[in-house]
């Protein structure tokens, strides 16, 4: 399987995790020491390292799991991650960067829609040791900037 | 042409269908005998069969369409479908179980764009006699929940 | 590499160099002698030749990224293609008829984010001499038609 291919099955299983609320199966994706950010285009173009997630491990995104499982249980909005075509910059090491944009839509419980996030997925992606694509990095750049009721939601 | 290569054609050929109203192009995309069903998170999550839209062969796909020719004559709004990322769950018989999330924007005739809904294609695939692949299954479920004025389109 | 896949790494190019304003980067995925068009479905249906856009060469592509420096300077608000699954509709020379559809979202400078445009882009593709594929044509065909604001940026 090309590297195309095997971005779109990283990529793919991301967005279904998260959209069918399938938490769990998200550190997964991730390898043991990772890189997981968001944050948004204006932090990056102004050199702000702070995000409003950050991760540096899977364990971390495990905890964070947890948390949301406590914590999310009155929360009915559903969301919908629709991932754009990744694109290669690279290789570096043994993996490679790579540019995806997305798009993520909100479902509130009336069944009303919105755009929720628009963005940058920047990775860098590597073979696990079962031969599949994980994140060592995904740096989660928003177009936009206002994440006041839901920081809690990994994008 | 690896299987992802074939689903994204295949994919691409059924949002076109749909979205240049070519309708008599998108029964051709099924198996004879497939189950074709438009139905809500909420109601696979309540184990609800009930859909807003069911046809359990070609033919009836076939029917479908004769009938939206003849009802949608006035109806001036556009959609445009954006399909994500296929996810192939594994292999069933001769098939694949795939999912893959969806994203369709309604235009106005004024020019006016919503989101018009978003869900994630349930499919079992399989190659036709020509060896191209066909939907065995297509199961569309919806995240939101009000399809009031719209039962008569395809999704 | 694949068909499939060389639309996906062209595509993605594309949408990357404009939401990330490398402008410059733009005419470089089109060949010397191109056609590069924006135009509306209700347009094409009417079978008007006129669009909101149009160039004939890589050379005025680069004249409209010059123009767009130095007007735009004040304008804020940034742009999300998310690129949908490419449709190759067969050979034409040495080249590829495709249709691909798209979204854009424009994010305003307090982060509102709507649905800006949505069509298909209409190309015939090639390999250049380098032996990666680029533009013969794109005509991008939008879903709606108001665009008094936003003529200046290449969709």
């Amino acid at each position: 399987m090309d590297l195309t291919a095997r971005l779109v099955e990283l990529n793919a299983a991301y967005a279904r995790a998260l959209d069918n609320e399938e938490f769990e199966r998200w550190p997964a994706l991730f390898a043991e020491a990772c890189l997981y950010k968001v944050t948004t285009a204006e932090n990056v173009a102004r050199g702000l390292e702070a995000g409003v997630m950050y991760a540096d491990s899977r364990a971390m995104l495990e905890d964070r799991v947890s948390a949301l499982r406590r914590v999310n249980i009155y929360e009915r909005q559903r969301y919908r991650h629709i991932v754009g075509l990744p694109y290669v910059m690279g290789a570096e090491g043994d993996g490679h960067r790579v540019e995806t944009p997305f798009l993520i839509v909100r479902i509130m419980r009336d069944g009303t829609m919105s755009v929720f996030a628009t963005g940058c997925y920047r990775d860098l992606v590597a073979a696990n040791g079962a031969g599949a694509l994980s994140f060592r990095e995904r740096v989660v750049v928003c177009d936009g900037g206002r994440f006041d009721t839901l920081v809690a939601i990994p994008f």
